[in-house]
């Protein structure tokens, strides 16, 4: 006999702790240790439930913040790939759709489809709630960085020019996030923690 | 001139990264450090979506969710205290009221008073919700002492009477979640990881 459906949800809430020891390139905002993805993704949740103001109409918030709480836990197995890293970003796909494969198996059946259904949705990020999700997903690391002086940015050489093209699809999430973003990108290239390319 | 609503809402999420830096008595399941706050919420999150079939009715999920993501950011003013210390927990109420007042009214007013309220609500558990994000907040450390062969409650010298008194009321917001706590309470002190009182 299989396990029951209730072992099967406790098993998958057992294996996805491991997701507090996947590290991201992102500092806390006090600069004592890198921020990792179980934190990032609490983040996440508490800004889709303060911010969904700004999604260009109405979105579907309870949908945001499963979205959010689940959308990283496939780097358990396939790792933290640095936004700015062409190189680390080949074959990122694939790891990521047999890290699905693997973790979301562990539940029930009708839970595992709708994991599966959100991470897929948030991937493509062609709903108002995937593009919002993906805008939150790239201002709160954005707000770490110009809050810690540039210290990622600085830390791995990206440029100014290199932030607004990774940046500028928050834009299709949420607009005024976006013009928000950009004057924080503005201001920190002023302040002199992004330089431009080829000065 | 105040400051603008957005500009607040981004002041709160700055403020909030402190959680991350509150730690607990509980492990992480592969004991290499101490779980923190954030981590918890977020894994309360996950939980809430995956378990509320558990509530004795229907209940909103959505404010589930939302409660508890925010349920512990008190703490960051007034620290985490582990729930079998009885000394430590004297002058807690009036230590979280006072961090409460001051966190939230960082926010624009009707968001500061929709997470007061929604903290309020978790606080006096009276409500189905609440009763059952209260379920999850003691069933989450449980399921870790558990899977590290108790080793929080074997450092701090908790009994097997102290645990089940001291998370019974999980029933109340999830009768099925409290009969499977108690079969692993039961299992740790068979296993030798919870030792009985005068034995």
């Amino acid at each position: 006999m299989g396990k029951g459906r209730l072992e099967r949800q406790i098993d998958f809430v057992i294996e996805i702790d491991k997701l507090a020891s996947v590290y991201r390139r992102t500092l806390l905002i006090d600069r004592s240790r890198n921020e990792n993805d179980a934190e990032h993704s609490w983040r996440l949740g508490v800004m889709a439930m303060l911010l969904s103001e700004y999604a260009p109409g109405a979105i579907d918030v309870l949908r945001v913040m499963k979205m959010v709480l689940i959308h990283d836990l496939v780097e358990i197995d396939a790792g933290d790939t640095f936004c700015y890293d062409d190189a680390a970003a080949v074959g990122k796909a694939g790891r990521e759709c047999a890290a699905a494969d693997r973790i979301f198996a562990i539940l029930p059946a009708d839970q595992s489809r709708e994991l599966r259904s959100l991470w897929e949705e948030f991937e493509a990020a062609r709903t108002p709630e995937a593009r919002f999700a993906a805008a939150l997903d790239r201002l709160q690391p954005l707000l770490h960085n110009y809050y810690t002086e540039g210290a990622a940015w600085r830390a791995h050489g990206v440029t100014y020019e290199e932030v607004i093209k990774r940046n500028a699809h928050i834009a299709d999430g949420a607009p005024r996030l976006w013009e928000f973003a950009k004057s924080l990108i503005d201001d920190a290239s002023l302040k002199g923690w992004l330089p431009r390319r080829n000065r």
